[in-house]
């Protein structure tokens, strides 16, 4: 057939470029085994891609399109449910797939454990990496529930492979007293807010040391994004948010992600909206 | 990449089939400028086709499996909100290509009104095609607040030309009195009930006259499906109407749909699941 | 009967003048026909008229009460769905009525497209009318999915008959490209935030030039007002957008409008309860 | 104004007759104070006075139609929450004043407590008065919480003044052992089950005794009637409750009640759906 | 204190007896790490133990009253999500626990895996342990998503140590085409209803037998059980189950278990209802 | 059972103390039985009592502990619905227990007129008590609906045996002209805004007077906190109101309550996340 309107299968954003044309590499990672709270970030992935199509490719922030940018779409990871650990070798070998082919990966959560495997992959490929840490838990436990694997220390099991001093965190207001003194200590910490955010990470711009971001969306206040996992009430709203983030073009981003969009407690869609502009401005930001 | 697990774009059932290779193909019609009451089926394709993930490929029912057959999905059609002459032109448009490549449609709505489009198109091809109709209501109106195009009318519409004795009404329970009489006098008419369906069609099998069959989701019990734009209590339970589709196995389906699936009112997601279960149904009936 | 408990028919804000007494008359336009996203603002007159009975009608920002305004509700226009030309028409037919009896029109909306035919019967009226335009996108496109009418357009439909540097634009945040180059370029044109509103508007009180307000509620952020068809993360809290309105009062009002509400995405009712507080502020301010 | 399309407030089924002109009086009684488990009926009549907007006046099960009645809808009654005979005293002198003016009463609830003022007003106008009772539930305790007055009790309060054999229960499967004892060995008691009512019933329709229905909607399986307070499993489906009204026609009704349906249960507005059609069916077998 | 009210912490029915007192003992388990579909019966006990405060004690039906029962409500394990393995070690310890102290077990779940658990300490204590298996899936796979402990296939695991002639299968209705082969080559298997179950089981009265009865909710209608996670339009309703239930009362029940309650899918509550009365009228049957 | 994992009953954040051990003690008071717009704040107690297992016992701002403080969870009082007057007394005879077994009272509500009791309670030790009372909403009616126990007029029945000066109330921005007039003459009366209550308080802690706080939680903006039953826009974030309260550590607290949650319109949760949070932080800075 050749006609003018033709049906077509929903994509992030609409993107519509090939794998092998792409520079970066957008896929989901629908899977929430280890949550303990509320689960529900298996649907993340599926309902951004689905709500994106209500955004526009335009950002009137950046006076930028996502229209110039060279994205594929890759679709969703199949993970098994009740096997982080066999969850976490799939999507490790995938992105080291992405990565190999000089592609930057631009995962779209599911929980937050999953971090561990893409920065894993990233780690290898740069072994200086540093890592910018929004979230609104430090996510710093030794153990949870008796389990090494888990949402809730994710960060420590990074900074297992990632110096500690080059995990740069921001936001976070809940956790152990335990946590709070880890971090405190060893980590470049900046708990309860993201104002300043772009300043304090200035100097990582001049070295152009390669970055990955990851972006826990529950850092955000619950008011703007009710649906996640553990909703942790007095965190920014989004223009503090975009503020700051904004402020971060410039550095050299080799991947990101947008983790734990929860929308079964999202009935409004707000926060998969909040997330979706926040894909959009992040792509804008990194791919520079 | 050549690795076991990659990440994959969801579809309907998981089809796999690419277009050239299919004997039929699946579209959704993401629309309902015209809904009068409750407002929503334009998010039935995208939800069924995320949800018919939790359905088994394999039919107890009929020992038959969707792996079996050949099917496309093509994605969803874009029409223009608030121009339904032009939504049902694009339609038609699209149907009449399907039919050209020797492909059978099945549309997923969407509002009850593009209907009025495939069923045109296929009667282009097949003039002595008959329609098997399953509704809550008549859908019989002259005109419906003062608009010729509505989703209350299509089968009157459809009766410009489909002869009115070959359109065969099963389940409907609400209309004005007009139409009752008016379906009373000129068509093959079956109110309140879906019973002996199978039955009432069964001369049709050796005819084998071509057959499209247009199933208005309304026409289950709102008990069972809730997710529609205008429920109306009283019909038939998930039960009574599956016994009665597979009763049509034999006839010579040429296409058909599955229409006013209305996620925004299906909290619950019973409704998809009723709609995906029935797909799967129809589908291995029709396909014979 | 003469009893002192008799039953009551709701009205907005508990309004209890006769047309024929009144100064303002409210309407609601339950119509939603050409929105593109998530349909809904149909149910937005029906939700504000029950809900406002949870509103004083005191005001302690502005020292003055609704029940010193004479003000009719007449209750909500039925305009033909999928239709968008007569149902313009309807509504501005009977906005210029209710002009010729010399009163003002207060639009509870409904979709942004219906302002169209109401600004337009004002301006037939009053000529040199001015449009203060709240709203978080730029409704500026000169055609959206092939169609010249459509709630994604009204700005740029208005502007063909209002010169674009008689409207002043607040809060837009999200459009294409071209849509920005516009308003830059032809119109007062203030975007991303409504700050300084009153100060920048604080000129036309002095000329006492015709004002018709426009309300697009989705111009406030989604944490405050999730329930509306398309949420656009990134604006004014209600402190702020109502500090802004407040410093309204002196212009010479002749009609407003508050559009976009859609009850289906306000499942906690925050954002029908900010519309009806907002309906009450601005009607203290506008009747002055 | 003399326009063909004016605003309209909505009314129950679109009910347009006067107060004088009308036989039979609609009236709504959104009340809900002594509900012990989940409160929500007080959002009731409002809820079926909009969604009766979807319902069509023709009924093709009886081949009749409401616009041939003369019915008024009065609106709704304001009952003070938290002082339960006062709201019953307001209550009881409304419904005789409409009985003095030689109408009758229709009340559209609240809660099922209210049944009381309004039997008791007919009981003294019609001192033969006779009950036919559906419910899930007994309403038989002597007391509740230590309340003498209470939902939970309501036809026990009735029993005072109607003898208990002219009380015609069915459908009940919930309540206390002694509940059950006092039904069997005292009431016109049937069980589990509305099947066979109407024959049950059928010696009522030689005397020509006075018949008052109250209609618990809780008596429908909570899969048909979700939207009520205590939702209680395993109840008749809307075609077999509907069967055995429409068996009622020939009884002498003076009046009837809809009662306990809660709209925040009812997401999917299926509960309010079958209200609305039992409003009309009760009314064309009522009117006669 | 000594006063007539104090405040209480709520439990299953009210049950206030002491664990040493007991007989039988109620325990949640809110785990639903495995689930593929929909997650949430995590939520499922929490629901069960509030709501079961709208209940009656008294069952009609069964003229009886839980008021009799020597139950213990010992509240909730906690189990860690993302290692089913462990979870299940941790049930089975603790059933074995319940066991030795010569009570019998009532398990509400929680996802079906964990039945395994249960199962395999009452397998130990009762050899020739026969189970009672209601459910609308097989759960008969060897493996799911790679994984041997799944929600999926927990019946084939327990057919390990459990021969599968003693395991009793009623309403299955969805599955692979090897599983129903399996099932229909090796069990009691009877698919697609739970019509004659009492009948089929009658000889398992006069052996005396022990018997286990693991109820997975799901196997009702989802008009009826909307709330769970994998909905399987094509079930019985509440009255075909209650019936066959009832009919099981002369059986040596050891246990038993009602799995797979999912509130956050089951927003009007009557799913959580329904299995509210389904324990009073299950606990009523096997304590006999 | 001597076991290492053995399942528990949930209490507000895991408290485990028994109450002759503990100093303080939490009660629920689920009742709503005045509500006059929308009920629900009886299912308060219960859900805040689930949710707080998602809450860290650890305040990163106080940087202390709640496992540092002897509570006790105490459980819901049952409360007689559509009878304020005996579940005042119910309450109150209660309280007076609590404090004379030298507790001090922590309740979490229900509505705000069962404020009245524990005050006049606390106000018989306390002869010198004086209140913080935190509000969108006055509360200082005379009368609401012709009766004078109600939510709306709580503090003025409390100023009738605390002195109005000796009430000191922040965040009101809605009620009557009159009600408004008697604060701002009466009162230590601080509209609109919490900002500054620290400051405004300061004096209170020389003197060590006996305080208790009343939160009524509608004080946060819908948008932090939509679950509640009077939804009020335009008040403080959670970041400004916890700011605050912390600035009230070292006054003589003798008690304080958390009242109005009302989780039916509170689907996402976050309402409750923000009661349990606050709980926590108060309890941290009232324990000393």
């Amino acid at each position: 057939m050749n006609l003018e309107h033709l049906p077509q299968i929903p994509r992030f954003c609409g993107f519509s470029y090939d794998y092998d044309e792409a520079d970066w590499v957008i896929f989901g990672t629908p899977y929430d085994s280890t949550t303990s709270f509320r689960p529900g970030t298996r649907f993340g992935p599926e309902r951004m891609r689905v709500e994106s199509w209500g955004l526009e490719s335009y950002s009137p922030y950046q006076d930028r399109d996502l229209v110039d940018l060279k994205v594929h779409d890759a679709g969703d990871l199949e993970l098994p449910f009740g096997n982080p650990e066999r969850a976490l070798d799939i999507l490790e070998i995938y992105t080291m797939g992405v990565l190999e082919d000089d592609k930057q990966p631009v995962m779209i959560g599911g929980e937050h454990l999953l971090t561990l495997a893409t920065v894993h992959a990233l780690s290898r490929k740069y072994p200086d990496l540093e890592l910018i840490h929004l979230d609104a838990h430090t996510d710093l436990r030794t153990e949870y529930l008796g389990e090494r694997l888990s949402h809730a220390n994710v960060i420590r099991l990074i900074s297992e492979f990632i110096e500690p001093q080059k995990i740069h965190s921001f936001g976070i207001r809940s956790g152990l007293k335990e946590e709070f003194e880890f971090a405190r200590a060893n980590m470049d910490f900046h708990p309860f807010s993201v104002k300043g955010m772009g300043k304090a990470l200035e100097h990582l711009k001049e070295s152009q040391v390669p970055i990955y971001l990851t972006l826990d969306l529950d850092v955000l206040d619950p008011s703007v994004f009710p649906g996640t996992g553990t909703p942790e009430p007095g965190g920014p709203d989004l223009r503090e948010l975009l503020a700051e983030l904004l402020g971060l073009r410039g550095l050299n981003f080799v991947g990101f992600d947008l983790m734990e969009l929860s929308p079964p407690w999202d009935e409004s869609g707000i926060s998969t909206a909040a997330a979706a502009k926040l894909l959009r401005e992040l792509l804008l930001v990194a791919v520079g």
